[in-house]
């Protein structure tokens, strides 16, 4: 068994460095210094975490075993290719990076929470996986165990890089796309002075439907019916908006074709 | 003020009969009888209900106030001209037909729940909302009060046939289609042997985003962030299911251009 990790430093100081940064703290785990290039915006965070804020990468503490980069994809590859020579575990946080971003660093690794993060949003009792990946077994161990003091031993995962761009492409789908669908419903709602919040408890079902027995099982509506009248009137009604009805007709000609 | 409804009869014996009767029963008001072409279908449903159960729309019982139709559209269709001498209230629970589907009967109705019901699953103090038409407004009256006792009086609205469209557009666009994008999610997955259960925190996540500040504020993802590089990752991961990397081109570009 590896040792624990009783100490990181955090590269970042965004939604997921505020996030992970509080649940690694209350975990009991140290934080020596929060890096941004932006020295007020690490002080910010510093300061709930009984960090040192620095604006310089050199003057991150050296004392942390682990160096936990929560930073833009960009800024991470920029950064990461010069630190191949270092001794410390450098585990990044993203889900579209490969692991070997540190240019070959011996102790690479990714911890990836799978969720959406807001600054200000505590997020008590409510868990979700975190996806490790390490080069060495060693780390492997100790970010396991650290990923269970945050979210649970049940929520942590073994993912390797090419598993997790799998996921994150998964993820675009169910989350980020769906959010759009969300919002094109808003759209057309809006037009007709009709509110959103009138759709929020047929959405809640499906949600709910989706989480006792998976998605496919779930499909309704006028698609997965056949019901091509409907999908008639519903695509003279969208005449006004190409974009809608052109999405509409394809989503539809999917479900159909694949039911 | 209207008189209340005291007494109603349902046509269909589906999931909608199946809850909306449950509820109306459990408000108090009288079931006479219970309408389907399968008389087992009828008996189940009226014996819960405390209903004499029909297979021939003759023989439904002439002393109910109210006909609630709760058969698929095309059934609706068909039935619903022939009965425009009608001196009851007929209102069809459609989100999708007019309300003068019933031949320009004096009392049409409509008593559209906005809602995805299943048979054997109780909704217990989950609200959703109850769209109401009618031609007689006090009819109108009735039909709010008998919905007010259903899901109270928050949940009820006056919506004419031309909203209920947009609101069954809208509804298509927030959950069948991101149920199946759930779907596609689940199957980009299920090829890599990861669970879709993975997603599921994010899901929620994003779900209670929405509902406390709508979807338009909370699109995340390298489309809105216009994150080319990963983009054409995605594209390429999904070069071997020309469907969903099309899809994924079509809402990628919707996405960057409404943003």
């Amino acid at each position: 068994m590896g040792a624990e990790i009783k100490n990181i430093s955090i590269i970042g100081s965004g939604n997921v460095a505020h996030n992970l940064g509080r649940m690694v703290y209350e975990a009991g785990v140290g934080i020596n210094s929060i890096y941004s290039r932006d020295i007020s915006n690490a002080a910010k965070l510093a300061e709930q975490l009984d960090a040192q804020s620095v604006d310089n990468l050199g003057a991150v503490s050296s004392a942390s075993e682990m160096l936990l980069f929560a930073v833009k994809d960009d800024v991470l590859a920029e950064v990461g290719s010069s630190l191949s020579g270092s001794s410390q575990i450098l585990a990044h946080t993203s889900g579209s990076m490969e692991m070997n971003v540190f240019g070959g660093a011996p102790r690479s690794a990714v911890f990836y929470p799978l969720q959406t993060f807001s600054k200000n949003k505590q997020y008590e009792g409510v868990s979700f996986p975190i996806c490790i990946e390490a080069a060495d077994a060693e780390d492997m161990a100790r970010l396991k165990a650290l990923g269970s003091a945050l979210v649970g031993a049940e929520n942590v995962y073994e993912i390797d890089s090419s598993q997790r761009k799998t996921l994150h492409v998964a993820a675009v789908f169910a989350c980020n796309f769906t959010n759009y669908f969300f919002t094109i419903a808003e759209d057309i709602l809006k037009e007709r002075n009709l509110s959103f919040d009138l759709l929020k408890p047929l959405i809640s079902e499906t949600i709910e439907k989706i989480d006792e027995r998976g998605p496919s099982l779930n499909q309704t509506g006028p698609a997965v019916r056949g019901d091509h009248k409907i999908i008639s009137n519903h695509l003279d009604y969208l005449d006004t908006n190409k974009d809608y009805r052109h999405l509409y007709n394809l989503v539809t000609e999917q479900i159909i074709k694949n039911s």
